[in-house]
């Protein structure tokens, strides 16, 4: 029997609440000057209160070593295991603008990019085009038909945007098209298996097609598509955990990760405040609520230590709303590193803040990596933490005789 | 392989001796009052000074949120995966009374209970009648033959009987007819596999012949079954760990336990002073010695947080006679947490405490589930504390070339 199973075993519906606040990147590495990671550097009172009242730790997303996409660094944050629920980056694009997917669709993320007169990639990303004119963009390259595949294009961001083909025979066995690099021509999709031979016939022909259609663009006169994949079949949180779960977040992608596990996608805004403020809105209707907050990890990847201190901070001064709200059980953790000094995700540990009534306080009285190490959660692998955070709102029965 | 495997492969027969000292639900939670939990109230300067010396850490049983019942703890303890291995509630209670499951009977836990004129149940326990009341009431219902199937019934203690259906074409895939409330009829069993059909039969034909038979007792005019289920095929521990094992229990469940992974049972009285004499009896007969404190449990479960402390203490007590024993490894832990303060079992970790002279201690000088947190031990599964018992008395090869 594997976690989920047996959670999906002794899992008991209640009243009890539980707050899960995620720090995107949260976890960082020591500025060479002070000593001092991101989140010892940022002044948070009210976060060091809570670690002083509840039990601090440190946690794997997939494993020791292993830096993990936002993909699995949620999924393990949720209770799933994080390497067999890997899920494609076409369908994390897909789902995060709302997109339906259906199961036997293929969805691939794509990029619009510059290629020169011989075809070669001059910029990957077309100058980060704006939105709106990538919108413009997808309308032409939308509602066409390749063989008996309808295939739907919508935009997701600046230059990127999702594509969907959606008929019979398809697998999403497929390499990227796109080669990672300029100078070269974007890749014909070579069959990775034979039964995706008609979904990489159909993708070059798409990207043909494409590249008539915008021949006489500029910049964006060619596209690149990668993560080809399906939508997981994962059991819904309420179906694991009998919770009636919510997410806020500001950015398109968590809301698709949440809506995956069949989480309720909460209107928000665009800033932390507002995003507590929809918490505080919504508190009544739910009894599980996932808050995510982008800013840390975006900061780390600039790397830009000074701005995710403050951040941090920010997010501290949010904290006495939420414990205002006396949720049972509160968990503040990240779903991986994202220290700027490596100005990208990391695999080191992320600190982990659990408080309830019940949760056997430890010594940690600040909340920082250098504490967590001395907490008494221990070092745990992140798939742990529902477990945890379940137990803490007495929402489980015993497991054995 | 897994790890029993793995111990199968390495495991040699030597002279050293290990302690397993089990103080069942040992974990606490720490009174509002003092901040202390009961095993950080109780005056220990036996366990303490054994601390000292030896190295100290915390263990899941069965992992972190889980709340294990006294069959996943035990088995885990033993270096049996918890979950795999889960053990029915039948099957418990008919080894606990030294009754020797053939490998096909099936077994159930009963209860004799009190229903009104109109077949609801007013008392689940029928007011847990003597032992001697309920003996006689065993008596009337054994030895009946229900189809081709013989029906053992055998007293516990108190309203607690133990049934075994023996016979051909049975399986124990059958809900408890147990509704575990009052002011309701006990449940008509239905099978929850086709296979389980005739023993689905048999048990609600022995349960009408219970009715009528009691019908003119009081209070215990009827009966609940509960845990269907067949003895599991475990290795034992001789198999893997070449051990010649004993186990020290003044409860009838977890001789049964130990009986089931092959210990020998020896005769002891009802004390923990009784169970130490008997160790110190038998100590050269033996090379591994399970004993199993109870109260720490019952007081734990009563929420009476004081008696747990003192019970702690009257273990403490007897330590220097144990170490006079000398043996090569003494290991004392529980099964699980029983805090007072939520007068159950519970899911935190429990302290772990290992000696030997070759241990590699730590700086841990108490025994304490938050000095623990920083014992050399770390976090680990309780599964893992056989190997490093085996390993502390020189009883495992090196493994692979």
């Amino acid at each position: 029997m594997n976690t989920l199973e047996l959670m999906k075993q002794i899992s008991r519906p209640s009243s009890s609440k539980i707050v899960l606040l995620v720090l995107d990147g949260l976890g960082g590495l020591p500025s060479l000057e002070t000593g001092k990671t991101e989140l010892e550097t940022a002044k948070t009172p009210n976060l060091d209160k809570l670690a002083a009242k509840g039990v601090c730790g440190l946690s794997d997303p997939v494993g020791p070593g292993i830096t993990p996409g936002s993909a699995p660094g949620h999924a393990a944050l949720f209770g799933y295991d994080p390497v067999s629920s890997d899920i494609g980056r076409g369908v994390l694009e897909a789902v995060g603008i709302d997109f339906k997917l259906q199961s036997k669709d293929v969805a691939a993320r794509g990029n619009f990019c510059s290629v020169d007169e011989d075809g070669l990639i001059t910029d990957r990303r077309a100058g980060r085009i704006a939105t709106e004119k990538s919108t413009e963009l997808c309308q032409l390259l939308d509602k066409q038909v390749i063989e008996d595949i309808e295939i739907i294009v919508r935009p997701v961001r600046e230059h990127r945007f999702a594509v969907v083909f959606r008929g019979n025979s398809l697998s999403p066995e497929l390499p990227d098209s796109d080669p990672q690099q300029v100078g070269v021509a974007p890749l014909v999709i070579t069959p990775l298996s034979p039964k995706a031979q008609k979904m990489a016939r159909v993708a070059n022909q798409f990207v043909d097609q494409a590249k008539s259609i915008l021949a006489e663009q500029k910049p964006a006169n060619m596209i690149l598509l990668r993560g080809f994949s399906q939508r997981p079949q994962f059991p819904t949180m309420s179906d694991i955990y009998k919770l009636k779960p919510a997410a806020i977040a500001t950015y398109p992608m968590y809301r698709g990760l949440a809506r995956l596990v069949g989480m309720d996608i909460l209107e928000t805004g665009t800033s932390i405040e507002d995003e507590f403020t929809t918490l505080t809105k919504s508190y009544a209707d739910y009894d599980f609520f996932f808050i995510h907050v982008k800013a840390t990890d975006s900061s780390g990847e600039d790397g830009d230590f000074d701005r995710k201190v403050r951040i941090i901070e920010q997010v501290d001064n949010t904290i006495p709303q939420l414990i205002g709200l006396q949720p049972d059980v509160i968990v503040v953790t990240g779903d991986h590193s994202t220290p700027a000094m490596l100005k990208g995700h990391s695999w080191h540990p992320v600190p982990v803040l659990l408080y309830s009534e019940w949760c056997r306080t430890d010594k940690v009285t600040e909340f920082s990596e250098s504490a967590s190490i001395l907490g008494g959660l221990g070092r745990i692998p992140a798939v742990q933490i529902m477990p945890l955070a379940m137990a803490n709102a007495l929402k489980l029965t015993k497991f054995g005789a």
